[in-house]
């Protein structure tokens, strides 16, 4: 197998297992038999453990990131960029429902340069969410809002789902992200 | 020192170290030392791991259970009853923020009847929040919506909130709640 293939298959066995028993929980030695490779030749793929985590919780992130900017430049209007963005945070959400819940569990196990690179990535990240909500406060589309605190009541409820949602399951990620923007943008009360 | 005290003791010293290392990562002779007991007098006052770790999880959902059904119980109509679930759930998570961080992280890890009794306890918690929504669709004070979908909403927005809520925050947790239900119930639509 060449090196990219190795590094994906190492990273899907130990998505697997740090999702199953914690990033804490799970020794190199399982890892190295999930993946069939002695420890001298996984480090020469992943180089640490610690960089395996960062790589797994990482990368929907980053996705997440660039799909937001490229949803940005691309819809003007505040309401349509929130179901845009709504939308494919879901879709990511079902299809790195793994990378996701290894993210949730023990991002807070990252540390120095990692962490602050993924904390910096979710900043980035919610600023577009920010930035839809306050251009729909300046424009009237959206009322005036405690932004923070909505900000993160629109994070909570869309993130959350990495605990109950899959790709397979009775409605498409869509739909819900649909259901989701209809509560937030219109309310529930008659 | 009494058996209680022991107890409350164990519990608080293991919540603090799942909530750091996770459940798995966590060692009992890391916790013997945390509580400065040798292991036989620790297993005499929890029993196992996995007992403290259920202990741990559902104390603070159990106590939700008792004050979501005294609020049933309490207020009839639907929205008031919303904002109360809301702002009881927001001020529990924020008494008991460690308790929910080893809750979310490690939750799967219980298994057979501990794991059952835990998901009956969720179950007969967001059963409430589900007649309240219900209800007040009967009633016509909400709009018909999914409820399903709906709940799985409101119950992200409001228990990610562990993740970044905190007692002596900038907001309390009950104008926090406040804001949740404005954005719920009315929406953020001009």
């Amino acid at each position: 197998m060449r090196d990219t293939a190795w590094k994906a298959r190492i990273l899907r066995a130990a998505a697997e297992l740090f999702a199953e028993h914690g990033y804490h929980g799970t020794g190199i030695a399982q890892l190295e038999e999930a993946v069939g490779l002695r420890r001298g030749a996984l480090y020469h793929h992943i180089g640490s453990k610690e960089a395996v985590l960062f790589e797994i919780s990482t990368a929907p992130l980053r996705l997440m990131v660039e799909a937001a900017q490229a949803i940005e430049e691309r819809v003007a209007g505040p309401e349509e960029r929130f179901r845009e963005l709504a939308r494919t945070l879901l879709d990511n959400v079902a299809e790195h429902v793994l990378e996701w819940t290894v993210h949730y569990r023990d991002f807070t196990a990252l540390t120095g340069e990692r962490r602050r690179e993924m904390l910096e990535l979710r900043h980035r990240y919610e600023r577009v969410w920010w930035r839809t909500l306050t251009a729909g406060m300046a424009t009237g589309v959206f009322k005036p809002v405690p932004e923070p605190v909505v900000l993160k009541g629109i994070m909570g409820m869309f993130n959350y789902s990495y605990v109950w949602l899959r790709k397979d399951g009775p409605l498409p990620p869509g739909e819900i992200a649909d259901a989701f923007c209809e509560t937030f943008l219109s309310g529930i009360r008659a």
